[in-house]
């Protein structure tokens, strides 16, 4: 029996299945200055300590995203190595702050099966959810993606598509406890502007662009220990579809989010991911822009202090943004890249 | 209004202003691995906790550019967004040590302005000063700008241009409180040519030539939050007056200081910047090369154990400097991109 | 004199001196961070400190390549500034964990020397001992290197070549002192192979290939202050041999490593290398790939948790390995870059 992982094919997945994800990783100070030197973000709360010591956090915590990555990176040996597709995610929830010293570990639960119709493909539901290492979950979420069949011939399992929610729930959201933001530095966080300032239907162009360079996408790939093979192989991928290494959708989330700034400077905590589409791929030499939109407001139960805004952000490649362009017709204009909702929480008056 | 920053006008500036800058920045020992990885630093008091110790440091300081690097970042939102060119600078001071764990954050003030003849554009003079989490000011400088009026009607202010010192006077030299260099460990440091042995106009050729990458340049600025959109967007620049992405200038000043460690292994700290000229853009892909001629020796008040050296180092693209390249008539020869004055300090007999 | 380092020569190099290398190293969490991003290791000892105080260890080591690198990193400019090439290790053994916050240096001894028939430059061999800041030895080996002498007049000295060992002996394998492996955690280490199951002759493919940047190469060869000219100047390496940086050798062997976790997901810890040959060079744009054949296999003195498989890695460039490329006639198939030989430590069921 070969000791190579070849990982699961979609016959090897069974509705109710649960995956032990491998390798805990312990986070550190360095995991958080690579991620500061690879995606420039200028959210206060996760820059300095003093800021999130005045909010109550024994440290500053570590970019929502850069734990999302860790947790997402370990369900891909299992998950989609044989994957043709990442589909979609949803019920994505932050919900605790994660520090240096943590050691995150996932869990995934199969939570759907659907055989295509072309008999050689089937999309797999899975729900994951990280811990950390005292066994608290830090953020969970569902993610769907379209894996082979090792064998056309095996027979079809029981379609069992989950219902999953549009987005999150307004009463699900949380801020993290023990936390305070009244009377938040706005000279520090660099923005005046707070959730009460925001409007349903507002849209902010970002305005920066920032070009990605092979070794940086592979670095933050690697540092999430993130085994995709389509992101790290020239000598494989100069032989397929697009003749290039693909980069990790993520990497295009987390440079939105860091663009997002710009527009949005006190949006200092993802909450939650409603969903999110990687409409085009992205390649080294391409330069990202992004927009975003508020599409919703919500009070977090329990808290005068801070409010949740729902975005809906756009990246796109070598395309500025001022124009704001998104969906057209039943797809997207070109250019456009990555359509992301989420709830952030800003501090309010 | 809109929420994003459009930066400061040069009609914004007004003398006696003063700019509190955003986004405070906790280093940590990931920021000194970063620089490590990009300049490759050899001074044994940045590189080892236990030389530290042996001077009297609680623990290795972080590299004074670093620190310079992170405070010059948070002024450019505020100052140099409009920027045309980064006129000069002058009056530079290490006043602290920094260590992991210190939150930097900085505070300019306007001292001087200058309407240019174009009436398009004018000069900002700014007093910038960076402060650990304890309000102790760690280092301080000048600089001066050409900035761009918002609109060319705009009435000039009084022209008020601040004097400053050519070089930061012996007096005001200091080292570190509480640090004692005597036998000093030159095994340990590398070198055994101590302040005592240098003669002022001995020129020292650095040797060697390190090539810079796109990713490097761009992962370096990111982490001290220097967003100076020339250095990060291809899509832009591309269309631009370069065709390219421009280098921070401050990475080649931390590549020659680095690079300086050849020929001036024990010059251990920076204790001030007199002034600094990029005299020439340099891009990805070329490889800089370094010379140093000491054009003044002082002693520190107060000091028996630790000298200061006046260094003028000039940095080259794609020129070996074994012929000590520099100004020719007004100018500079071709390939000289950077021209640095500075005081160093370096242990004594 | 000049006060730049020109290295030795073939010349200085007398049996029996001690060289005393500069500038002492503190490794950190940021070293451990950036070795991930660079090499994306899996294995869960290095990965999780929760792992590493299951096992008995106070926290998660640093890897042992990155220990090694940096031991390495300092013998440069003293041994091999003026080389001409690599030629060999021998006798390498990794004694002591290193752990973040320990400072490394290294003290070589010449143990031999063998004029070239050229008359142009001889053999030197060293014998390199790296030790952390308490003065126990970290790791020690033996490395032989051609040198350039300064002057071809110079006479030559007696021969005098070191006796080998061709593998480091069994009884001088050591596992870390007050660890234990019993019972190791499987689901976190991603593998359910152990010792008992590998078989010698057993060979494994390790699948994946990864490419390496120019901005990649030379982050970590400045990571571990190694000077080595070739790896950092594209403008003089561009007139010479190659047209290319040269990659260094030791990044080839921490990404063969890397790659190996598939396959050989349980060898947690590398006890001793018993040889390695660099057998052509690499350059950036190359995709490396790995297989591994298992030698010889040994239990560890007075431990039944864990035991020693000798491992031969055979990494290549551009040339997938799933048909075992290796030794051909007296030399090597085209596409194959290094040949090691290690021992590695495996739990045991």
């Amino acid at each position: 029996m070969s000791k190579t992982n070849t990982g699961n094919f979609f016959e090897d997945f069974k509705v109710g299945q649960v995956l032990t994800h491998a390798t805990p990783r312990t986070l550190n100070d360095g995991d958080r200055a690579l991620y500061q030197a690879l995606f420039g973000s200028r959210f206060s709360l996760q820059s300095s300590d003093e800021v999130a010591r005045a909010a109550g956090y024994p440290q500053s915590p570590v970019d929502d995203l850069l734990a999302f990555h860790v947790v997402f990176g370990k369900t891909v040996p299992d998950v989609s190595l044989n994957a043709v597709a990442n589909l979609g995610y949803a019920d994505c929830r932050f919900l605790k702050p994660v520090y240096p010293g943590d050691t995150l570990s996932t869990v995934s639960k199969v939570i759907g099966l659907k055989e295509n119709s072309d008999g050689a493909t089937g999309v797999v539901y899975v729900r994951s959810i990280g811990r950390n290492q005292r066994s608290e979950i830090v953020l969970e979420y569902v993610r769907w993606v379209m894996v082979r069949k090792r064998d056309k011939a095996s027979p079809a399992p029981v379609t069992d598509v989950p219902e999953l929610p549009k987005a999150v729930s307004v009463e699900f959201l949380e801020a993290p406890q023990g936390t305070n933001f009244a009377g938040f530095d706005l000279a520090a966080s660099g923005s005046a502007h707070l959730w009460d300032d925001y409007a349903v239907g507002e849209k902010v162009d970002h305005v920066d662009g920032v070009t990605i360079e092979e070794a940086e996408h592979m670095m933050a790939t690697r540092l999430y220990q993130n085994t995709a093979k389509v992101h790290f192989n020239q000598f494989t991928e100069g032989q397929g579809r697009f003749g290039r290494r693909l980069i990790y959708g993520g990497h295009v989330i987390s440079l939105a989010r860091s663009l997002s700034f710009n527009g949005l400077g006190n949006a200092q905590l993802i909450a939650a991911v409603n969903g999110g589409r990687h409409v085009a791929p992205c390649f080294a030499g391409d330069t990202i822009f992004a927009w975003s939109e508020v599409i919703d407001r919500a009070e977090v139960k329990g808290r005068r202090d801070i409010g949740a805004l729902r975005l809906r952000t756009i990246a796109t490649k070598n395309l500025p943004c001022e124009s704001f362009p998104g969906a057209v017709d039943k797809g997207y204009a070109d250019g456009v890249i990555l359509d992301l909702d989420y709830w952030v929480l800003m501090p309010r008056r």
